[in-house]
């Protein structure tokens, strides 16, 4: 593997793109901290320079020049990642791609649209809302769709309309080599050749530079209703979960806030809801059909000990809600002031779920750790949210245990490391654990192959062969 | 680029494998040539010898003998590839994969399942209607699990249920240096690494060998109704898909016959409908959804020229009409007997569907082709089915002008070359016209770094490297 590699000098690829990017490029000290920093609990680490590149075409002569100088370069879209992903760990430069934030073309007819990479989730929605569509990936950042992309992102509707992974139509990208690559055409379905979009999609720009992403849309749907119910007890949450997905009840949004993220969240948005495990539900159809699905949930919950049941169609009302559930990480950090957030996500098959919340909400408990539990329960996916002093060597070693064992357990029950936030570096030592070696050798050699220089996001989402023995040449 | 390489001695392989094989390995004749004939019109070429293991551990025997020897070797499941996909090229060894055709396990309550690479798709839809449940994706041919996901098939369920890259969770594959690779885990989502998954699904047995496929599974709908409508002209029939599509309506089949097909399909399978352009509904939900659906394809077909509109929700119905529909392929061949089959597929946006497809009408009529139109039109898929005598040079020579203006037309409206057929080698120059010389560099670079020996499925999918310039090194 190449990461030992001796990387180039900096300051050749500044002198090669003076002439053309001019003030698009810093080494200030304030902006290079900000672009190796994101939202997650790993170490930052800057880059020797940010650059900020306005077109397809100045991000593939930047790479081209990092290539020749053989220096690495990280894509930077709104710095909301959670796993280190921006972290320049060897240097090199950063791509803040806030200059790309153009809505190339919007197809109505097709329900599909084009995008620069640094095009905002929130900013495409209210675009898009005018003409009756929308774009449902949503992770609690107002993330940029490049970065979404890069690290396979999702959110609450997941559960009805996929990931990213199924709703990027194609990318265009910037090759290790400075290629431009565009991976698909616009139709809906294609059997020719290897699939580079879904290669690149959760790839967290280790092969390549996501400059422009075509999206799969849909109708705002004629009639959305909502509905937050609480229960005596969390199992009582979960197996209602688990109950409407395996009925194949089409609910758009199914979120677990446990009791201590509705106190956070109440005290954080303004809410005032009961202090108790809560279910936050969408439904998306037509009139009859939201409201044959409200009554589904409505029976199944009341099996499991639901307590109330609060609806509403009204669009505010529903606006203020989603808005404090994608709040649900800030409303942590605002709950203990001073601490640092430390999140993480984990993802099993929908029948361990319960087993899984159940005995993570135990380790917690006897390890004294405090952490809401919440999460996209309706793909099996939830996430800790730890809260704690960095300096204190103790706390981060019991709380780097009980996310340890959190990973652990998601693993041993067929689940996976990570449902939505990525590798990074952060979950870098569990890659060969989840995959076994034979399948990480073979991301190594799609690495190796595409990118031999090892300039692309360097150290994130491969681990290196030294951790695992060297794969065998087939001849 | 490797396919010039000097391949070695399959002698050796059947040597090396003898003791464990035994009986189950043959060089007959017949046997041989039938492993390398698939339904399509590309000239077949027989294997050296023909294997039939039972196990992953057996293909993986038979791939590191492969290897040592540098002998190609190529997965058979039922042979029903239309793009010469079983064509031994360069010779080697056909993998039958029928003694690999178990069910593994059905996991009720996380709807997904595990089978052996050589199942049918009938044999598992069998297994799992006694549960309630049902696997969508359902090309024409019987085809087994391991070729639909090594091909990326979809079929008719696809504009509601997507095709085999959506429905594939992960699959066990034995790669080219003899590994066991199994690519992703249960877990609906999953964003630890690149996507194996998709990367394998697709590749058409030259990356790896798949002997293990877990699907994503659904509940038996509430409701099938099934509808039946004629219009007055193609163009009525192919408006009313779009619209149906772009207003969202979630129709479960949406498949378009021209008269030509309906006249084959009357004859072929007992029919008695109009002769006219016809479209096969089907919808899936509740009682009430499943009404709803319906009269809104019924008042978008009436503003469209619809002539008739036969209703059934009885099973029986449905399984005839369906059973005509897949098998539309063999109604063609047998309104021509004695010419030779020739089908392809397209897929365009939406928006180009009527376009594309009214000047294809065209181009046949024009041209003096005779070939029904028909497909899965929801997808914006259609498929042209030629049928000729191969013998005479000037008939096939029209037919491939016509086939390559058809492609043509596709890429130029922004779709693809094969919705769901494949690139086999049948397709194989149209992949840089569709995706561009560095794609296709990048598809050449991964294909490389897997098989270096170039033993798997050689000369299919990735054109040789000879046939564009050659990538340039990024450092």
């Amino acid at each position: 593997m190449t990461t030992t590699l001796h990387y180039g000098d900096t300051a050749k690829v500044l002198a090669d793109l003076e002439p053309r990017l001019g003030t698009r490029m810093t080494r200030s000290e304030d902006v290079r901290r900000h672009h190796g920093t994101d939202e997650g609990w790993h170490l930052p680490v800057a880059p020797d320079a940010v650059l900020f590149p306005e077109s397809t075409a100045e991000v593939a002569a930047i790479v081209r020049s990092c290539a020749r100088h053989r220096v690495p370069v990280i894509p930077f879209g709104a710095g909301t990642s959670l796993e280190g992903g921006v972290a320049a760990l060897h240097g090199g430069i950063s791509l803040d791609m806030s200059g790309m934030n153009r809505i190339v073309e919007v197809n109505d007819d097709d329900l599909d649209c084009t995008v620069e990479a640094g095009v905002h989730r929130i900013q495409l929605n209210e675009h898009l809302g005018k003409r009756g569509l929308f774009f449902p990936i949503d992770p609690g950042a107002d993330a940029t769709i490049g970065g979404m992309a890069a690290t396979r992102a999702s959110g609450t509707n997941a559960v009805r309309y996929g990931t990213m992974r199924d709703n990027v139509l194609a990318v265009t990208a910037v090759m290790p080599n400075g290629d431009v690559v565009r991976t698909a055409r616009r139709a809906r379905k294609s059997s020719a050749g290897y699939d580079l979009t879904r290669l690149l999609v959760g790839s967290e720009g280790t092969l390549g530079i996501i400059t422009e992403v075509t999206l799969r849309l849909y109708g705002i749907p004629e009639m959305i209703g909502g509905a937050i119910c609480s229960f005596g007890s969390l199992e009582g949450a979960v197996r209602t979960v688990m109950e409407t997905i395996q009925l194949g009840i089409p609910v758009a949004r199914m979120e677990l806030l446990d009791e201590l993220q509705v106190e956070a969240s109440n005290a954080y948005s303004g809410l005032t809801l009961d202090i108790a495990p809560t279910l936050f539900l969408e439904f998306h159809g037509t009139e009859a059909g939201v409201a044959e699905q409200a009554e589904q949930v409505q029976t199944i919950s009341a099996g499991n000990g639901r307590r109330g049941w609060e609806w509403t169609t009204d669009p505010a009302d529903r606006a203020r809600l989603w808005k404090a559930r994608h709040d649900a990480y800030y409303a942590d950090l605002a709950a203990r002031p001073g601490a640092r957030g430390m999140p993480t996500d984990v993802c099993v098959p929908i029948s361990r779920l319960a087993e899984c919340i159940l005995e993570t909400r135990r380790d917690l408990d006897a390890s004294g750790v405090w952490s809401p539990i919440v999460g996209h329960v309706g793909d099996g996916n939830f996430h800790l949210i730890f809260l704690l002093d960095p300096d204190d060597p103790e706390e981060v070693a019991r709380h780097r245990e009980v996310h340890h064992r959190l990973v652990r357990r998601a693993l041993a029950m067929g689940g996976t490391c990570t449902g939505e936030h990525g590798i990074g570096y952060g979950k870098l030592d569990y890659m060969v654990e989840e995959h076994g070696e034979a399948a990480v050798a073979v991301m190594r050699a799609v690495k190796q192959a595409i990118d031999p220089g090892n300039i692309m996001n360097p150290g994130k989402v491969v681990p290196d062969a030294a951790t695992s023995p060297a794969r065998e040449a087939p001849v």
